[in-house]
C-alpha cells in the first residue's frame, strides 16, 4: 500500500491530474499511502478523531488525518509515542498523518506565552507545566511522532493586528521556517510544508510566500486564517496569495472550514483542508445534509422519521431517524456524538469526492452552485 | 428471522437443550428472534446501549438487549416511540428487547414517590413533572414500546428492611403482578415475566414465588437484588428460590452482575442476566480481561503495547494497545468509552458462549474455576 519513491530520496510526490479554472484535482503520494486532492483531513487532536473509530474512517476511504503536536507533546509526550512505534501504530491508523507544529495551538490554548526570537515559552493548559518550543524542537517532535507531513513552527498573528505588528510577526515566522527547513531530516515519502503568514495584508502575504518559495518546501500552507476575520477577508487573502505558490506544489488552507469556504478555496486553487467543524458540530447535535446544516436538538425533529441521508451506504446516515437522533441529543447519549460525527465526516468525504470529479469533468462551478444553494452560511451576514 | 409460533397463540417458546447440575443451556424463541441461554443482556437505558453502535452489537451476535421503561416513558415518551414504529424500529435494533417495568428505576432515581395500593406517584428526575404509574399503565406503556419481553410492575423493597416491611412490600407486588397479568395482551412471540420479591427473607421469597407460579407467567425474574446486600446474601436468596420455579420457564436474575455473580447464578439455574457494569465500567476506563478487571487509567499501562485481548476477532479488543487506551482515558476522549464499552460487552458475550458450551459438555464447574481464578472480586472481602 505504500508508494514507491525509487532510489533518489524524494519527499512527497504530487501530480496534477486535472483542472477546471484555477481548481485542481491532484494526487499526493506519501510514505503511508496516497491522497486524492482536493482533500479534507478530519482532525484527530489528541491522536483520536473524536467519537469515531479508525475502522469507520477507513470504511469511508479517508486517506489522511491531522493530529495536533501541541496536544501530543503535552500528553502523552512525543517520546512515548516514538517508543510505541509512532503515531500511526499508536492510534491504529496505518495511513498518512499531517501534524501541525503547535504554533497555532499555543496561541489559542496555552497561558503565559513568552515569545522570543529563539522560540516560545508557554505553560500547558492541562497542568501548568512550562515548555520551551523552538523551530528545531517542533521539527524533532514531529519526527518522533512519525508525521507524514510536518508543518514548520510559525507565530499565528493575532486578529486584528496593525501592519507593523503583522509584518514583524510574519518576519519571525520566516526565520523560524528557515530553521525548520534546516533541521528537517529528509526521508522518502515524508514532507515539510511552509506556512504563509502576513495577517490580513496582501502585501505581507506576498513577501511571506515568495520568501518561503525560495526555501523550496514540499508544500505550502496558508496560515493565520479562521482567527476572527470575515469570509470576505479570507477570500481576499486567498486571491492575493494562492496563485503565487508554484503550480506543482500542494496548497493547504489551515483550519478551514465550512462547505462554502471549501468551495471558494478550491475554486482559487487550494488542495488541502482541515477543520474540527464536522466532529465538533457532531458533538453539538448538528448535522450536514444536502439541504444545509441542521440542528438535531430542534424540536421539529421529534417525530421526523427520515434519516440524515437515505442515499448513503452507511448505517449512521441512512438508518437512524432524525427523531431517534433528536432523542439521543436530548438524553445526552454518547451515541448521538458518534452518529453525527461520522455522518458529518462522511458528508465532507462525499463532498470532496464530488468536487474532485467535477474538476476532472470541468463542471466545478455547477457543482458549487448545487452545494451552496443550501450551504452558503454567509449569505445572510 | 422471526420465529414461527403456529396457529395457536403462544407467548414465548423456551426449551432446555442441555444441563450440568442445576445449570441449564436453553433456547428462547420470540417474535423478534431467538436467544441462546444463559444470556447476558446489555443495557440500553434510553434506547441506546451507551457508546455502542447497534451494528457492533449485531456483529457480536448479541441476541437481546434491555431498555428502561422509566427513562423511556419520561423521554421521549411511549406514544412517540409507538408512532415511530416501536422501540426496535426507533433505535434500529431489529432483535428482541426486554423492558423493565419502571418500578426499580422509580425507586432508585425519582423523587417524591408516593406509594398506594393503586400505584406509584413520582416526579421525573429530568424536569420534576409528576407521573402516576399503575400496573395497568406499566403494561400498556411496554406494549406501546413493543417490548418483546414485558416485566410486571413491582415495588423494589429497600435494603435493609424488616420482615414485616418486606412482607407487606412483597404482598403489594403480588397484587400488582396479578393486575399486570390481567391487562397484558397476549401476542405471538411476546411474553410477560413475573418478579419474585421478598427482600432478604427466604420464606417470603418462597411465598412470592409460589403465588406467581399460580399466575402462570412466561418467565420468572428474581428482583430486589443488587440493592446493597452482600454476595453471600444474594446467593442465599438464589438457593432458597431458584429451584421453586418451574423447570420449563426461563429464569432471570435482574440487574446482575459481575462474572462471579453470573457463574454462581448459572450454577443455581439462572438463564438470563442484565447489568450496566460492562458499559458503565467502559465509560470509567475499566476493562474485563481473561486475567481479571483492569483500570486503564492506571499509570502502569502508559507504555503497555499489548491489546486488551490479542485473541479477539474485533479491532477494539485486539488492535488498540493498553498504552493508547490509557492515553484516551487521560485525555477524556469519547473513543475510550467506545472501545472499552464494546470490548466489555464482547467479553461478556464470549463468557456466556463459553458457559453455554460448558453446560452442553457438562464441564461447567471447570470453566467456572478457570474464569473465577481472576474474577472472584469477593474473595478479599
Amino acid at each position: 500500500m505504500h508508494a514507491s519513491f525509487g532510489i533518489k530520496k524524494m519527499s512527497l510526490n504530487f501530480s496534477i491530474k486535472g483542472s477546471d479554472g484555477d481548481a485542481r484535482a491532484g494526487y499526493l503520494k506519501t510514505k503511508h499511502g496516497s491522497i486524492k486532492t482536493p482533500v479534507f483531513m478530519p482532525v484527530g487532536t489528541s491522536a483520536s478523531v473524536k467519537a469515531v473509530f479508525p475502522k469507520d474512517l477507513l470504511d469511508l476511504e479517508i486517506e489522511i488525518i491531522l493530529a495536533n503536536t501541541y496536544h501530543l507533546m503535552l500528553r502523552p509526550g512525543e517520546d512515548l509515542i516514538k517508543k510505541l512505534g509512532g503515531l500511526q501504530k499508536f492510534m491504529n491508523w496505518n495511513k498518512p498523518i499531517l501534524t501541525d507544529s503547535g504554533g497555532f495551538q499555543i496561541w489559542s490554548l496555552s497561558n503565559l506565552r513568552k515569545l522570543s526570537k529563539e522560540g516560545i515559552e508557554f505553560s500547558s493548559h492541562i497542568d501548568g507545566k512550562k515548555y520551551f518550543l523552538t523551530p528545531e524542537k517542533a521539527i524533532l517532535i514531529q519526527e518522533k511522532l512519525n508525521s507524514t507531513i510536518t508543518m514548520v513552527l510559525d507565530e499565528c498573528t493575532e486578529f486584528p493586528a496593525t501592519f507593523d505588528r503583522a509584518k514583524k510577526s510574519m518576519e519571525l515566522s520566516l526565520k523560524w521556517a528557515e530553521r525548520c527547513k534546516k533541521s528537517f531530516k529528509k526521508r522518502n515519502g515524508y514532507g515539510l510544508f511552509g506556512i504563509i503568514q502576513g495577517g490580513m495584508y496582501g502585501d505581507l502575504r506576498k513577501i511571506s510566500c515568495n520568501e518561503l518559495l525560495n526555501l523550496n518546501f514540499d508544500g505550502y500552507a496558508i496560515g493565520g486564517l479562521s482567527v476572527g476575520e470575515s469570509h470576505k477577508q479570507m477570500i481576499n487573502i486567498l486571491d492575493s496569495t494562492v496563485n503565487l505558490i508554484n503550480f506543482e506544489k500542494p496548497r493547504y488552507l489551515m483550519g478551514v472550514g465550512r462547505p462554502v469556504d471549501i468551495f471558494e478555496s478550491v475554486e482559487r486553487g487550494i488542495d488541502m483542508f482541515d477543520c474540527v467543524i464536522p466532529t465538533r458540530f457532531g458533538r453539538n447535535g448538528r448535522a450536514f445534509t444536502l439541504k444545509g446544516e441542521i440542528n438535531l436538538k430542534n424540536a421539529i425533529y421529534a417525530y421526523d422519521k427520515s434519516p440524515l441521508d437515505k442515499d448513503s451506504d452507511n448505517e449512521y446516515s441512512n438508518k437512524f431517524s432524525k427523531s431517534y437522533i433528536h432523542h439521543l441529543t436530548k438524553s445526552n447519549e454518547i451515541l448521538s456524538s458518534m452518529i453525527l460525527s461520522i455522518h458529518n465526516i462522511a458528508f465532507y468525504k462525499k463532498m470532496m469526492n464530488d468536487i474532485r470529479e467535477s474538476i476532472m469533468k470541468k463542471q466545478f462551478l455547477s457543482l458549487k452552485k448545487k452545494y451552496l444553494k443550501y450551504h452558503d452560511v454567509y449569505k445572510k451576514k
